[in-house]
């Protein structure tokens, strides 16, 4: 039998509770996106690291062409030609210019670029009919880094731009939180791998493939196992599990069977702090700890394991690499009644209709895998509400908003 | 001189006028998350394949038990054990039972299970009390899948639990779209790796970390590499990447510097469709084909080349893969007078607040490059369009939604 039930929210806290530690890397920022920052990044070279043109045109002096008019034109001799990455190797004089180009250094004794649109050329020389006043499309020295600025803070979530920055800043490599490890050991002698020939009584294995990609979406690293209903094998595969990685989920095992081993297993090696949650689907969900590794004890029926993975699994694997990510309720209404039983929470999978803000619930039975793939969102109905009438008001979890970007 | 501005609607037909052919694959399961199927997927086995019990209990049949009342209740002989993953050798006969767990296929001649909670067990006889239907608590055979079946179509984006499904339908491989290779060209002189120690006139290469981290995102494979302003070695690597790749990316040169030869060498190998779109920042993009492959020119400035790439890159390079994403415009109310050129369309970096449902521009320059990562949307005013003042309705497109997930 199972022990208690116990409430969502009293798992919740009881998951809460065991901590893990994030351990920490250095990586080049090829590998940097992604990743979760441990570090506060602080500017180690001014960006721009000199004053340079930010438009292409001629550098110049702007007080050579103060009193520039249409009438009066200032006639500059162009000296020499700049291209991105090259120094004018001099300083530029009273009445001279520089052909320059957008990113290149100013010269020095220059402050100003006159561009291609508002000057002649004939020759060496320019000839200018407008004043233009000093750093005119210039960009100057630092002014979108100041060395020594702190740009980045310990616990950003990078995206390609977010590394961009950093490289600017200067650094090659990047301090982050090293993705934990997450053993999958998906439990059932009747498990098999795909195959259209399958011996009597055998099963695909299907959990295996959605959690090594669920895991991967939490950016975490899967390895994967799978393990017949044999007591020994089993705490082998666990103590393994437990001594080499961060955090464990099993697959099935978890009901009272007497071939239901996992619950016992963990019991022996660490402590079992849940067993049986008051959520429909999903009920038998355990949670323990072996070695301070939280294990995951989801069951071996596809729905009911993705819908503890979502439950509990995901924001705990996120929370190991300090992202904390609250569900999304969206208030909306039913399209249809909703049968839903008020001693426990229900987990009813459900299309929404973004456009008419309208939630249809899935006419299913547990076993229907193909349910998931189906459906766009959870219908949320808390312990104690019970049914809900087409037309009332319902909370849903879209499934896209349960990922991570 | 640039050629034309054209406006950005014309740049994104003659865009999606180079169509590119996707490349198919078969990979194995293991890796088909995130990919985008080529094929529909049939059922090769039904799932499950053999009436299984669905509860934990005693396989009976329920003629036997059509009497049973709680002052008659009806004894059962349990003659048998059978586990997930074993088969029951024999036939069950009028008065038996077999201990059952859920997922074990169901005896011949068994058509319900009764539940522990619902019996009493004393020795090998368990004593029921009610009548059960046939197919009580039973899963039949292909009621999640039935064989032959189509259950996923071609084109369909895969995630975990599509995954999940192709295996229960016993596929081991799948035929998907090849991850288009994408080749990133930096180009400038100037560029050079992250360093504290910069050289004068040189800058950091952070476009490529940018680059790589946006190609990774749209599911694309990255090929990195950096040139110098030299024609030479620019068509080198150009005629590479477009003989070895499926599209090319080129950062810098798109100006009219004499230093800028991207345009040139693009034109030189193949052919440039555009240069210069009515936007800002953005303007001097670059299109074209090389070996029928697709080259975006994008600009060297950071913000430039963000917003190029926004605009016209990443939605190509999805559509390489037959995901077809379009703008989600959000309409919102300014924070703030935004300033806008009715000449062309402007995209304003700004900060868009969820709850306030207020856009609040970003006051900032073309060469702030942390801009990018201080801002959460781009506001998009439309060309003809103009300035918008504090209190209207505007446009805006949030990163968020710009992200394949």
């Amino acid at each position: 039998m199972y022990p208690e039930f116990i409430p969502v929210k009293e798992a919740f806290k009881i998951i809460e509770n065991i901590k893990t530690e994030p351990k920490k890397e250095r990586i080049t920022l090829e590998k940097a996106n992604s990743r979760v920052l441990t570090e506060d990044i602080t500017v180690l070279v001014d960006v721009p690291a000199f004053d340079r043109a930010a438009m292409d045109g001629y550098a110049i002096r702007a007080e050579d062409i103060s009193k520039a008019s249409e009438t009066e034109p200032v006639h500059l001799k162009v000296v020499y030609e700049i291209g991105a990455g090259s120094v004018y190797p001099s300083t530029l004089k009273k009445g001279e210019a520089v052909r320059i180009a957008t990113g290149a250094p100013m010269p020095q004794g220059s402050d100003a670029v006159v561009m291609h649109e508002h000057m002649k050329l004939s020759g060496d020389v320019i000839e200018i009919d407008t004043p233009l006043n000093a750093k005119k499309d210039v960009a100057l020295q630092g002014e979108d880094l100041k060395k020594g600025e702190t740009i980045l803070k310990k616990g950003q979530f990078l995206g390609p731009h977010h590394v961009a920055l950093i490289a600017s800043s200067g650094h090659k490599t990047v301090e982050v939180i090293k993705k934990p490890e997450v053993a999958v050991i998906t439990t059932g002698s009747e498990l098999v791998e795909p195959s259209k020939n399958l011996k009597p009584g055998k099963s695909i294995n299907s959990n295996k493939y959605a959690l090594k990609g669920l895991v991967e979406e939490a950016m975490a690293v899967p390895h994967l196992t799978s393990c017949p209903d044999n007591m020994e094998t089993l705490l082998g595969k666990l103590e393994y599990a437990a001594e080499n990685y961060d955090a464990i989920i099993t697959t099935g095992g978890t009901a009272i069977s007497r071939g239901d081993l996992v619950v016992d297993a963990v019991n022996t090696l660490g402590e079992v702090l849940i067993h049986g949650v008051s959520t429909k689907p999903g009920k038998p969900v355990g949670f323990g700890v072996i070695n301070r590794k939280p294990v995951f004890m989801v069951s071996g029926y596809p729905v009911a394991a993705a819908v503890q993975y979502d439950s509990f699994v995901r924001s705990y694997i996120l929370r190991m690499q300090n992202i904390h990510k609250k569900f999304q309720l969206t208030e909306c209404t039913a399209g249809k009644d909703i049968k839903s039983s008020k001693k426990k929470q229900n987990v009813i999978r459900a299309n929404f209709n973004e456009d008419e803000g309208v939630v249809y619930p899935l006419k299913t039975k547990a076993g229907i895998n193909k349910s998931i793939v189906l459906s766009n969102c959870y219908i949320i109905v808390e312990e104690g509400v019970g049914n809900i009438k087409k037309g009332e008001k319902c909370k849903i979890i879209k499934y896209s908003s349960l990922k991570v970007c």
